[in-house]
């Protein structure tokens, strides 16, 4: 056992229908006098009334996906000129991102409230595009300093949406196991996302509106985003983000669909996680586990149905070849990469391809 | 789910035989020039060997157990006088609480090496003695800024010793799942000391000088203080140091004996807790696991061979309702105190206590 772990100081105050509340307390706690809440248009509404009372000095709304730089130049102008002393980000990923890069520049405190499952608002990560190009670094000043989970603000998230997210929060906790940083405390937190999830996902699917299932997943997103930020990316996050570019893939649902091929690739050559995975499915193998998860949401299955040209398998296993971390618990060819790349295209059944790795 | 968690910032750097390497990195980082350096005489070969070559300018030995206002008042300022940098503890409990001492006034940041499974070097706890009056409290700044773990450095620890105090990580981590801060993240970490626990207490009975062994306690013991340090202090914590101050018991040996009659007591009013231990424990039951993971390690088992007088237990009991966390799963009267005080006292099978509660 040898490793470096960095645990992030950051408080969590976790309560359903209690937004308001907790942005009062952190108002007051902070003795905050004009704070900037940064909420895109769809979320304008959300802002308001959990803000209702505060001490507002700016209400910012132009929230962009990928956090162009001239947004966030913007963004960090009208900090300043309202002179303000808090942010509130109050959105999915791209509105904490924003807050991020205001963050950054001006070291203003960030309280996020997350109303996606992106998980963003616990890790020190921010990025920036410029032209087509995104940069991203690691700062502990952008690092949220409270964060507010409310499941009630979830509501409006479409199950299918809440489905792939929430997928997209088990690959995080999944490939953190194996990623180049992995360690027993990620190893810890993933299990635990894990377990909330496979608890939360069936029963949004069963009753989108009841609120048990939608705390389950919040909560494993917070777990998820802290294991994924500490060990960093490994072969999935690798896969998702080279598909992900070249071929303008929908998030969310292209970690979704690639996760299990994954873990058919990797889990016989990673007893351990294996067994974590199995114990918090609690079911007897890791991947007959997430299978059946899958096939009881109904979860998204084919990368051919969300825009990946089956012509460009080939060209992406082979840039992928170099991208394998060398830390991967299997070594990694490109006939590998073609067979999870093909399978993933079509949708096989994970099982499927594990025997058809083995031939 | 309702909570309000603060995780802490720190870093951990886990390896057998890196503790040298490990210092070296952390004065290069920080630009030290001058360290403090704070072990009892016992360990004070120990922490040459770990220091050779780095920049101390103050070696110090004077460590007292709970470390009385005078002793602290000393170490400030010898710290002053030779305008310390940076502090390195290298020790048990007691050295990182004077160092802990040293950092409340001057702000030093700290260093520590732990060499047993005190747990002292997770938390924001300090501690003072005046007099008979202990004094703690919580402040940010005494949190050691990294914590070296090293296996290498606990063998001369006697294997007794090693179980008391692994049973004391194991009554942190189980009494976190009912404390007043119970949340459950917390509960994740608790889970994982507990499951740590299981594996290496055996491995070091059976093998002292096996390292692998050596490593899980110490892991386990991280985990078990920053699960303790965020729930708080709940009915098993209450019970030990009520005897621990009244009848001068032993530390670890008394958390190690009261745990499995807390569980007793508790876990029928706590399914999802005893589910929690069982399946870290891989038992069906969650007491059931314990006591045999005890009997496996020819645990402490009665009050009695401790020193607390059987004459005392009744006052104890009556002191010991006012004391019950209000949040506890279930309701516990005078009676209930007196038959797990009994017990302890005997060392009853606690199964056997269980039956006798509901009578």
């Amino acid at each position: 056992m040898e490793f470096v772990h960095d645990s992030l100081g950051q408080r969590v105050r976790f309560g359903t229908s209690g937004a308001a509340a907790a942005l009062a307390s952190e108002v007051a706690e902070r003795d905050a006098k004009r704070v900037m809440v940064i909420a895109a248009p769809a979320e304008q509404e959300l802002a308001e009334r959990i803000t209702t009372g505060l001490p507002v000095a700016l209400s910012y709304q132009e929230v962009v996906m990928h956090v162009p730089v001239e947004v966030a130049d913007r963004a960090r102008h009208a900090a300043q000129g309202a002179d303000a002393d808090l942010v509130f980000s109050i959105g999915g990923g791209s509105t904490t991102g924003l807050a991020k890069a205001v963050a950054l520049t001006s070291g203003l405190p960030i309280i996020a409230v997350p109303t996606t499952y992106a998980g963003s608002e616990a890790t020190p990560v921010w990025g920036l595009t410029e032209g087509s190009t995104k940069t991203t670094g690691v700062d502990p000043r952008v690092l949220p300093k409270t964060v507010v989970y409310d499941a009630a603000l979830t509501l409006s998230l479409p199950v299918e949406l809440s489905v792939a997210s929430g997928l997209n929060a088990m690959a995080h906790c999944i490939d953190s196991l194996w990623a180049p940083r992995a360690d027993p405390i990620n190893a810890a937190l993933a299990t635990e996302g894990i377990r909330a999830l496979a608890a939360g996902l069936p029963a949004v699917v069963r009753e989108p509106r009841a609120l048990a299932g939608r705390e389950q997943l919040l909560y494993a997103a917070y777990l998820s985003a802290t294991a994924f930020a500490s060990a960093g990316s490994g072969l999935h996050h690798k896969i998702c983000h080279l598909l992900g570019g070249r071929f303008d893939l929908p998030h969310a649902q292209t970690h979704a669909i690639v996760l299990p091929y994954v873990l058919a690739l990797n889990g016989a050559a990673a007893p351990e996680a294996s067994a974590r995975i199995a114990g918090a499915l609690a079911a007897a193998e890791a991947l007959d586990g997430l299978w059946s998860l899958y096939e009881a949401l109904a979860a998204p299955r084919a990368l051919a149905d969300y825009g990946l040209p089956r012509t460009g398998i080939p060209e992406a296993a082979r840039a992928l070849v170099e991208l394998v971390p060398p830390g991967n618990p299997r070594a990694v060819g490109e006939v590998d990469l073609l067979k999870l790349l093909e399978a993933a295209w079509a949708g096989t059944d994970p099982r499927e391809f594990r025997a058809e790795l083995n031939r």
